[in-house]
């Protein structure tokens, strides 16, 4: 693993450690973390946590929820472990594969699980170690969603965020085993196709699918060097930790 | 069938005779055929076409295309012919159920086919006959795509408007058999969620798919009661024939 640099998120309240070259989680984690409908006393599980992002702007945004992490590299597993203790919210972080999930999982029905899944499909590659494992699309996407709801309790919550183009095959894993599905499409700017889906869905329900309005991450002006043409809602989501 | 009435579409470059009651195309109808990027000299093959609305409008849109048609209902099928004779339009008509394709149109391979497949589930019932057959969800969304997907060429394209909480079931009947999926969702006013989806796909194809910004049907003023409040862009599809 590369050398390690601190990164501010949530308007610098949560403290993240991650490399400085490899995978690097960003915006598309708070987002998650934002779009999670978990509350205090409820328990969460991030498959695939890295350095633990998404897991802990969920935990600070909701205070009380009893977070579980599992991470396939054991750097980034044990660089979850860090940050969780250096920013004082407790979260298990268990080392393994989600298509063999640790037993300590397997025993527990989770209410709600997140993920995002690695971008990039099997014809590319990344050169850096970390990278490669976390981008690289070692596991289908059909095993992800699969793992994710095997985990969670009847009713429970799935919240995925994606790159767009893959929403066929989300919606193909969620198919007779999820209902009550809302898309919300992230765009880097009004107008433009959507970047990013933010997907959730519940455990066996048979509610109807909705799509969302979209959510707009830059103002539609010219685009500035600095990151201060963000909308007030993507603000709102980056900087003080709201909830999508 | 009820007694008939007389609709203007296109700005009243269409004259359409449709039933009083039971079953009327309308602006879904006509957003079918403004996304159907058929060109002239290319076959286009309209499933479950009604009164013909979505076919002759294209046909309105795109001289020169070859049109046919399959109608479960003799009563609509009838009125579809009449309908494209009325219009001086060139179609061919055929009855039959699109689960039992008629030969005629087995021994064809377009390069377009679009629908409208039916709205409501097999759980909600309509009571007017007309209605009842083609609103009623008799023949699931697998079938329609499937049959829409026999009939076309390799890498010819599909064209559908449908309710967007049935995109899953959409998208599912799409999977390894289509690509360069794009999703249109389609709002009734800025901000919403999609009411309609359409979705184009090409038969055989490999492209990943894109969800583009939604179509915005109304303004986002006070509702008013005549149908002026239609944005520029609504108002040039269903009033001025321009494509999607």
């Amino acid at each position: 693993m590369s050398p390690l640099r601190e990164d501010g998120f949530l308007g610098g309240r949560l403290r993240i450690a991650q490399p400085v070259r490899g995978y690097r989680a960003g915006a598309d984690a708070v987002m998650l973390a934002a779009a999670c409908p978990a509350r205090a006393g409820e328990s969460v599980l991030e498959l695939g946590c890295g350095a633990g992002v998404a897991m802990l702007c969920l935990a600070l945004r909701v205070p009380g929820i009893a977070l579980s992490g599992l991470e396939v590299q054991a750097e980034y597993a044990d660089l979850a472990r860090r940050n969780a203790a250096a920013n004082g919210i407790p979260a298990r972080i268990h080392e393994g594969d989600l298509t063999e999930m640790p037993a300590e999982l397997r025993a527990v029905a989770f209410d709600h699980v997140i993920a995002n899944p690695p971008y990039f499909t099997a014809g590319t590659t990344a050169p850096e170690t970390g990278r490669g494992l976390a981008r690289h699309e070692v596991t289908p996407m059909a095993a992800w969603i699969d793992a994710a709801l095997r985990r969670l309790r009847p009713g429970g919550g799935l919240t995925l965020i994606q790159r767009a183009d893959r929403l066929d095959a989300i919606l193909s894993g969620l198919e007779r085993r999820a209902g009550a599905i809302t898309i919300l499409p992230v765009v880097a700017r009004a107008g433009r196709d959507a970047g990013r889906v933010i997907v959730r869905a519940r455990k066996g329900a048979r509610g109807p699918l909705r799509l969302l309005s979209p959510f707009v991450m830059h103002e539609n002006l010219s685009h500035s060097a600095d990151a201060e043409d963000l909308t007030p809602a993507a603000q709102a989501v980056l900087r003080e930790a709201a909830a999508l």
